[in-house]
C-alpha cells in the first residue's frame, strides 16, 4: 500500500483524470502538437516556416499548440531584436527527449502505412 | 527526384495533409485512443471495465474511439456468443506495434512529471 503511494507521488498517472501528466499528454498528442514536435527536431524554425510546414494548420491554431507547448516546457521561443520582427521557436532539452517518442511513433505510422492501407480494405472487403 | 516519388509512394508523410497517415496518426493520438491503446497493451477488456479504466471518457466518445481503431486496424472487437451479450476488446499485432510506441510516450511523460512541473513553475515565477 505505501509503496504504491510513493509510487504515485513519484511519477504521474494518465489513468488518473487529474493528473497533470493527462494534460501533458493531451498537449504533446494534439492534431497540431505532433507535427510541431516533428517539424522542430530537425532545426529552429520561424512561425511562418512552421505553418507552411505543417500543411492545414490555421495561424490561430498553431499559435495555442506553441503556446500549451511552451509552457509545458518543450518549446523556446525567442524574439530576436531585429527589425522587422523575427520570432523563432526552437525545441528545449526536454522537447528533445519527447519528440523523439512522438517521432518514433509517427514514424512507424508512415512506414506502415501501406499494410495498415491493406488491412483496412480487407475488413471492408 | 524518381527516388524522392517512390520513397512518397512506399511510405506515408504526416506533413502532407491528404496522406492517410495523418488521420491514423490522429486516431492513434486522439484523446481517448492514446488511453485505450495503452489500457489493451496488458490484456482484453469489456466495453464496461475499458469505461471504468480510463476515467472521464464517455460511452459515446469510447465507442467512437474503439470504432476509429478497429477501422484502422489496431483493435479486434469480439462478439462472444453468450447470454448476456459480451464483446471483448484487444489489439491486433499492428495494435500492439502501434501502443508500444504510444505508451513509451505516455510512459516518459508519467516518469518526466516531477520535472516538466518544475520547469513549468519556474517560467511562471
Amino acid at each position: 500500500m505505501s509503496s504504491k503511494l510513493s509510487e504515485r507521488l513519484r511519477r504521474g498517472d494518465v489513468f488518473e483524470p487529474d493528473c497533470p501528466s493527462r494534460t501533458i499528454l493531451r498537449n504533446v498528442t494534439s492534431r497540431w502538437g505532433v507535427l510541431v514536435l516533428v517539424a522542430l527536431r530537425t532545426q529552429t524554425h520561424r512561425f511562418s516556416e512552421l505553418r507552411r510546414k505543417i500543411a492545414g494548420v490555421s495561424e490561430k491554431m498553431l499559435a495555442q499548440t506553441l503556446q500549451a507547448l511552451e509552457a509545458d516546457g518543450f518549446v523556446r521561443r525567442e524574439a530576436l531584436p531585429v527589425i522587422p520582427p523575427h520570432v523563432e521557436y526552437s525545441l528545449t532539452p526536454a522537447g528533445h527527449e519527447v519528440s523523439r517518442r512522438v517521432e518514433e511513433l509517427a514514424d512507424w505510422i508512415e512506414q506502415s502505412l501501406p499494410s495498415i492501407l491493406q488491412a483496412r480494405k480487407a475488413v471492408r472487403s
